[in-house]
């Protein structure tokens, strides 16, 4: 979707649209995970909110539904100060025939500072972001929130956020990646992070059908046997089998592949002793993690969420400029 | 639903939850209705808000839609200036396959400080107040918005604050509560707060097919006549016929209802002469109650609107220790 | 719809609610346009507040579903720091059976300050504004946001503010109105506001089927031909040909249309050289306008919904009396 240039960074590179971690720079990236750090308490204050972005006007652009993602960036904002406006786009505008680039342009002329958008094509948040480089609207930032199969930024940052809280240092870890690679943005976002912030082992594991092709030129080891892959890991990082976006029958069935990819105590005791489970929710208890598991010592599938919101604070007041 | 404890109370007897008007102390009532008298006025001034609640996050989780009271409690809220989300669960991570208690778990992660919670069934926010307990969460609040046909306490004390505001002294009242008792949680809550309180006479008023069974045994007498029923009382509580809800042929029509449990300006007669009328909304007009009674001097339906912000704000803020 | 007093206006000539075009004074439109001018800069502030209806709580009440036109009136309540409060009214309340007054009885009830009304019946606002004024109310606003076929009168200010601020004086000006004025609210409210601004030349051109019965009584000249009708003007605008309202064959086709009445570079030269292009958006391109035309430098067409922020603004704390 890009050409050469970054499209996320200005000719200072500063960092002014958060398009997708590949391409990234490690000092980009450790630079918001630093931001989000002091945001990451501010949840416990009786006074959660910061000024930072006061009066400036973020507009949640989801193009596919999705509550939880919509409500994590509404609460950051709020906390920024800023004002919210959620736009539900598949019942709106675009039905009576309006492109994406003419309501971009309306929301732009309304003043609008931020976009927040999910889109269920790849590439939609570039899209936007170029033709607002192409329309002389440089101070107009995007937050990619998910695009396809393509890319999920914020969740990457937040799972690397997790990983860094628990763990440190990236540059010794084992990192394991499990179940449906192929459907998942989620994982694509956290691999270039990984690979960007120089982990030497990321694993990822799933049947031949879940995983896509070629992905070993990603910077990854590819796994068919659970056992045999998280076998001393770090960090194991469960993935949502999604099953609203499997087309045909890649799966025999969720019992099945619970029985072979499905996270339990069992299979989790061939990790290190001290390895942290991860889930980007929500979870399907039984398919792709055991409720054990996913309610043990060693998951940090909680505290993912909360960091989430730090994240997303520190993403959205660094674009803005704040 | 409940175990011995009161699951609202703190050690110390402070309100941390509202999940039912049943078993909540006569003081903690009286003491919510004293809090709510200066509320009700703040709607009348040039600026409606308190930062009591600034900076708090409130959730409105509505598994049931309910925009009427939905709006009631975030109005509420933002008078009390706390950041409103609003949540319709219905469309959302339920069905992902996501259980009630991981969403909560979720929101918390994301530093929930209060959920408003309406679920079509019973016991659903007492669940969540369990789960809160169990799970180590005790700064974050619940309030029932109507939990299947069992309560809806801020609806009860909204009531009983209309009925002290026209008639002072539960002590020497006799109330009529008339209609749908079987499927009216509205009835259920205000039922035990009057009872609580003291009031001496409550009757309740339908034909056999809408009264609870043994419902003598929450302290009231039963009548299936209507102008007797209502001869002589202070305050008449119409309910609203819940369509919607009915399965089944309970009722023969509702022009068939309107005749014998219709309050029509003849039946009331048969009522003190300064008797309030009451009603939750909305209201089905000739149903269940004729328009010049709906709309006439006696009607204290709107104002039971204006006291139930005031009550819901001072609910919010006890609960959240403002 | 409206008796002979002007229910917009109070007994000192101030505007209390904003309904209609029709028989607004001019001096009162004037007034508007002149509050909103400082507006117009405030969306390119770092801050982009103002204080003018803080604690104010504004329904936005949306019988029709409008994502753009809830957005801008949201965005210009939030700018004055007012609280809102967003009702889709379609699938609540009065699927229980509730009627409209009732409705509004309850969130006048709730300390309502102002409503603004999107109705698919001519009508709705007025019968709002006269319900409010009959129970006593006068406290309470009401902005029509679209009633049926009637009017759009923020519509037309924008438009107004938009034709004042490129051409300065009305009382030189030719207009043309091109399209679908049939079924336009828009050119309805434009049409009313421009012949009390004194502007001599209104030209209305569109396919017989789509123009008004006796649309000459408005002080409009009518034209089929659109190279003749918009020759020598001084401003186009352009309608949405509304799809979704036409019942039946009135259009032969989409096409077909274009071909006549769609606006081209070459159409447009027979305006004047400085002639301006708007329309309210949203554009079906290459239906009613060509898109070099749309994105042309003749185009103001992003303009007016900035400025549609300012003239909301300005109505909103006009009739509040901020």
């Amino acid at each position: 979707m890009m050409g050469k240039r970054n499209p996320q960074l200005d000719a200072d590179g500063k960092l002014v649209h958060l398009l997708t971690l590949e391409g990234l720079p490690a000092e980009t990236i450790v630079s918001i995970l630093d931001t989000a750090a002091p945001f990451a308490s501010i949840g416990e204050r009786e006074v959660k909110k910061v000024p930072l972005m006061r009066g400036k006007a973020v507009f949640n652009l989801f193009f596919e539904s999705s509550t939880r993602t919509r409500t994590t960036f509404e609460i950051a904002a709020k906390r920024l100060s800023a004002d919210v406006i959620n736009l539900n786009i598949g019942a709106s505008s675009t039905s009576k025939g309006e492109s994406l680039l003419d309501t971009i342009d309306n929301l732009v002329a309304m003043n609008a500072d931020m976009f927040v958008v999910r889109h269920g094509q790849s590439g939609a948040a570039h899209l936007i972001a170029s033709h607002l480089q192409a329309t002389g609207k440089p101070h107009v930032h995007v937050v990619n929130a998910g695009d396809g199969r393509h890319g999920h930024p914020t969740q990457g940052l937040l799972d690397l956020y997790t990983i860094r809280h628990y763990k440190r240092d990236f540059r010794a870890l084992s990192v394991a990646i499990v179940g449906d690679v192929l459907h998942s943005r989620v994982a694509r976002s956290l691999i270039h992070g990984l690979t960007t912030l120089g982990t030497p082992d990321v694993r990822v594991i799933g049947p031949k059908t879940l995983l896509p092709a070629r992905v070993e030129g990603m910077g990854v080891s590819v796994h068919h046997d659970m056992r045999e892959g998280i076998a001393g890991c770090d960090v194991v990082v469960m993935l949502r089998l999604q099953n609203e976006r499997m087309k045909g029958a890649l799966l025999p069935s969720s019992g099945e592949f619970f029985k072979h990819y499905g996270l339990t105590a069992d299979k989790l005791a061939r990790a290190k002793p001290d390895a942290i489970v991860m889930h980007p929710g929500p979870m399907n208890r039984g398919v792709e993690i055991d409720s054990p598991v996913a309610d043990g010592e060693r998951s940090v599938i909680l505290p993912q969420v909360t960091f989430g919101i730090a994240v997303r604070m520190a993403v959205m007041s660094m674009i803005a400029g704040a």
